[in-house]
């Protein structure tokens, strides 16, 4: 972690642990620096990472403000797969359908960039936050990039682990989605019925060197995932 | 718009005029110092700019390269509204249904943060790209803040004129969303059933002073409306 994320964090914790009311305003960038003994340029950084966060916002001359924070129960939707929430909330859990090394289907090789003979894990889990059913995600990787997975380590957070193992972290994600009505087989694992609508998300996830490791489709149970997203127009 | 803005803005046109393949490596920052004739640190804020608008991504040590275009067809979900659209793509039309000055109800009024007393004007537009209906919506501005709209203006992009008008600009937004069954009257409206799927997006926009002026919500036509964010992890 470097320097400024860590001192994001701990503004973060604070903002959230002193449950600060939006509109509260933080101590300015000199204040900062004395208080975390870093430089102003990992303040600067620090503080532009929690904007871009939606966690505050800096107003020009006049200082730094906390945001509202998003409300409880909503999965913030730009975090990676969606199922990466806030400190305070419960962390999502899954039930592993499939761990299964295969070859690639046209539109999974279009869009992990891959050839046909390729190996990928397909992973097919449910996806549960405080024990209600959020949706079905089926995800391949390329075993090129991520050499090993099994059931044991796709039932905790892939994306951890593939960062403490192989150094992966996410670059950036193109991420296509739509509402659809739902196919027998889908709305069957989701205990809903033919013709229910969901929330379909495609997403390629690209390594910081901007190649694609992993794509998957979410589709999302349309009573029990609602979605925030705290923008920032920098 | 501001000197790295402009800048930002001419490389993103190259990189579109040209039909540069993703992949594609672009000059590095002493090269794009040198063809703009701008500053280091104007070239780093336009490039961290374009970063986060998923034009081009950085890799370090290596170089600037091009993120895979936006297919089209698909609104940008993290602009304004969800209607501004690329270079290339022709813009979205609207059908105003009325331009009304009201007092808020509780709902309009907890998310903009106003009191009984305040007018705000209630903006109910049909909404249409390509010649396609997308989806309706209904917007709530501060008479306070905006203090003049009428159906002419609202028939273009409301943002554009209170930029333009009132030099408000976007700070930040909260957007809330989730997946519904058309109640009867909406499903009219938008030439659907009642009980067929769509997308719910509510959005309270604030001022880049942190003041909350637009609230409005987006019913969006489930075959119609298809959404993209190109996302960066920085």
């Amino acid at each position: 972690m470097l320097k400024y994320q860590y001192v994001a964090g701990k503004i973060k914790q604070l903002i959230y642990q002193q449950q600060l009311p939006k509109g509260t305003q933080l101590a300015n960038i000199d204040g900062l620096i004395n208080q975390y003994q870093v430089s102003r340029s990992t303040i600067v950084k620090a503080l532009n990472c929690l904007e871009r966060q939606g966690v505050i916002y800096q107003v020009q001359g006049s200082g730094i403000f906390v945001r509202e924070r998003k409300k409880r129960g909503y999965l913030n939707f730009l975090q990676s797969h969606g199922f990466t929430v806030d400190l305070d909330d419960t962390y999502g859990v899954s039930k592993v359908l499939n761990v299964d090394l295969i070859k690639p289907n046209s539109k999974v090789k279009d869009n992990l960039q891959c050839d046909d003979e390729e190996d990928v894990y397909f992973i097919k889990r449910l996806r549960y936050v405080d024990g209600k059913l959020y949706g079905l995600e089926q995800s391949y990787y390329r075993k090129k990039l991520i050499n090993y997975l099994n059931k044991e380590i796709v039932e905790n957070s892939i994306f951890s682990y593939i960062q403490d193992n192989y150094n992966i972290n996410i670059g950036f994600s193109d991420k296509y989605f739509q509402v659809i009505k739902l196919d027998a087989e889908t709305a069957q694992y989701l205990g809903l019925q033919a013709g229910e609508p969901a929330l379909c998300v495609e997403e390629v996830f690209y390594t910081t060197a901007g190649e694609p490791f992993d794509f998957s489709t979410i589709i999302y149970h349309y009573e029990n995932a609602r979605f925030c997203i705290q923008n920032h127009s920098k």
